[in-house]
């Protein structure tokens, strides 16, 4: 075991704050990674207040962070695939049993015994994990990624939970050209799922509740945004598209979007609402329309996902900060106050 | 014009009562069907009733009926598939437009421009379509159906509406020998359900919240039985579906169906709840799982659906009653005292 600098929530209402945590040392398989810059997600906050407790309570000291990119500082004496100096990244899992039908299939997301990077028991500390928010990590090559060496690295960060979260629904329901694909939300995940379907040949309509924020969509890549409170504007759009990206967690009407899908259309939610939300079966049965969810993503679509980001100069767009501004950070993020996702600079951890 | 016998209610609140209706003479492309038997269907007594006032008000007198066979009594000079004398049947829909990307891909039945069976504006007599509940019936070549000349008739009826809404989502959605498939509910459709899932060779199981439908469900291809109100029943099965037909129309908790599908399961609604239901993001997200909904299917597939039933002898079970006891039928379908769909014998109405 090294001892290594991190930040950290000691309680439900602590704020983060400097702390040494213990890593395991590199095993013959393992990757040792200096982190460069970790990605804030909404799960960080989440975990480290305790909001889960009812299923995933919060273990403390609790050191969260799951989108991290960094450069290879030592490697195992089995690991082929990375070397010193590399660029590499670690999202939100860190091990999986390796045998089950669904690893087996490259859904490591839906093992039954997966380890989360964070704040999940440590198979090899017996400890629980610790997150990005953290100097370094030692990570199983399994769940080491490669990073496309033109991507800026504050920007690739987030692509480890918010990339891969709606990159692979886009993916996995086949969106391309000539499909008509809606996007709910321009937050962390509406806008990279934006870039994505943009990217991906999609006719793209961006839905948002915020008439502000019309300029930024068609930037990132939407085609036609549409004030989803405007009840026109809504039913010019009934039963047009193929596929719609549901990137928003607060209440809202999903009825009002299932509408909008042609026959055989598919929403998909990611934004996750707590409570559960009316459905009208209508809504479902006269379209033969589906609502569905997707978590995450496999090792092997992460993969694929940072390499279409480098192919097509994907990242997230980021307001950078020091680590001795993350409290501060989580305020704003429960505001939505950041165009789209904050990137820790790791550098600043050396003073803290 | 010429006129025929039929069944009607002449108000929301009137028992049906015996009437005389005016029925197009066939054109070129008609085939006029004596009709032998008409399956009830819930919708027959919605309908009758006025029960959907709000999204199909119905207009007076009305003729239920769309589960229909029958003997040709009259071929238009241009139809090739029918003669005289040919068995025959007409389910949900009598026309549509046949121009719309839904009638090119053979699914007629999400055409805008669809003309239903009964109470629908009848573009011939300028006055809306009466049902089955008839002695004759004209339509169109394209919406006549061809019954194997095997199957008992007064159980063939149900599968115009009961059949094809069941038989369509598990054809489409792929279910075959080797996937287990849930069938929610043992009424008109869960029975058919049961029997078209077992001929396809899937592993059954059937929920119900009555044990004393065990011995049928049994009978009518189960291979298990489960009652959806004991947990620990429910939690032997969960996660381990590929597909569940949800055929309960009354309040139920869908998330603990959803719950017993596995990753990438899709659950598909055609009892179709009047109300919303509460969904839980997270029964969708966490096993990429999907919620559906299914109507009847289009008229190659009703054809398929029936040539199916021939060649594995599967027909509804029905209780056959003379059109007299019509009205006491909808009484009992009200209590669900039917096993498993009431059958008219339309000879009955010679003496009405």
């Amino acid at each position: 075991m090294y001892n290594a600098k991190a930040f950290s929530a000691a309680s439900a209402t602590s704020p983060l704050a400097s702390t040494t945590i213990a890593r395991r040392d590199a095993t013959d398989t393992d990757v040792q990674i200096e982190i460069l810059f970790c990605g804030i997600c909404h799960s960080d906050l989440h975990q480290a207040r305790n909001e889960w407790s009812s299923v995933m309570p919060t273990v403390y000291p609790c050191v969260p962070g799951h989108e991290i990119v960094g450069r290879v500082t030592k490697v195992g004496s089995a690991v082929k695939k990375f070397k010193v100096g590399d660029i590499a990244a670690v999202g939100c899992m860190v091990d999986s049993d390796g045998t089950c039908p669904n690893c087996k299939e490259g859904l490591e997301q839906f093992c039954p015994n997966l380890t989360l990077t964070y704040n999940f028991p440590d198979k090899h500390t017996g400890a629980v994990t610790y997150g990005g928010y953290s100097e370094s990590i030692v990570v199983d090559q399994r769940f080491v990624l490669k990073v496309p060496s033109n991507l800026d690295l504050a920007g690739a960060a987030p692509l480890l939970c918010a990339g891969i979260t709606t990159f692979s629904p886009l993916h996995h329901w086949g969106v391309t050209k000539g499909k008509k694909v809606g996007i709910v939300g321009l937050g962390g995940l509406g806008h990279m799922g934006l870039k994505f379907a943009h990217a991906l040949g999609a006719h793209v309509v961006l839905f948002t509740t915020s008439p502000n924020k019309k300029d930024d969509a068609f930037r990132l890549g939407a085609d036609e945004v549409v004030i989803s409170r405007d009840s026109n504007e809504m039913a010019k759009q009934a039963g047009s598209f193929d596929f719609i990206l549901d990137a928003v967690s607060a209440d809202h009407d999903i009825n009002a979007l299932l509408n909008l899908l042609r026959r055989d259309g598919n929403l998909c939610l990611v934004g996750a609402p707590e409570k559960p939300f009316p459905v009208s079966s209508f809504s479902l049965i006269f379209a033969r329309r589906s609502l569905s969810g997707s978590l995450i993503g496999g090792i092997a679509e992460t993969q694929e996902m940072l390499d279409f980001c480098g192919k097509n100069n994907i990242t997230s767009d980021v307001e950078v900060i020091p680590i001795q501004k993350v409290n501060e950070a989580y305020e704003r993020l429960v505001k939505a106050d950041v165009k789209y996702r904050f990137s820790i600079d790791m550098a600043s951890l050396k003073n803290a």
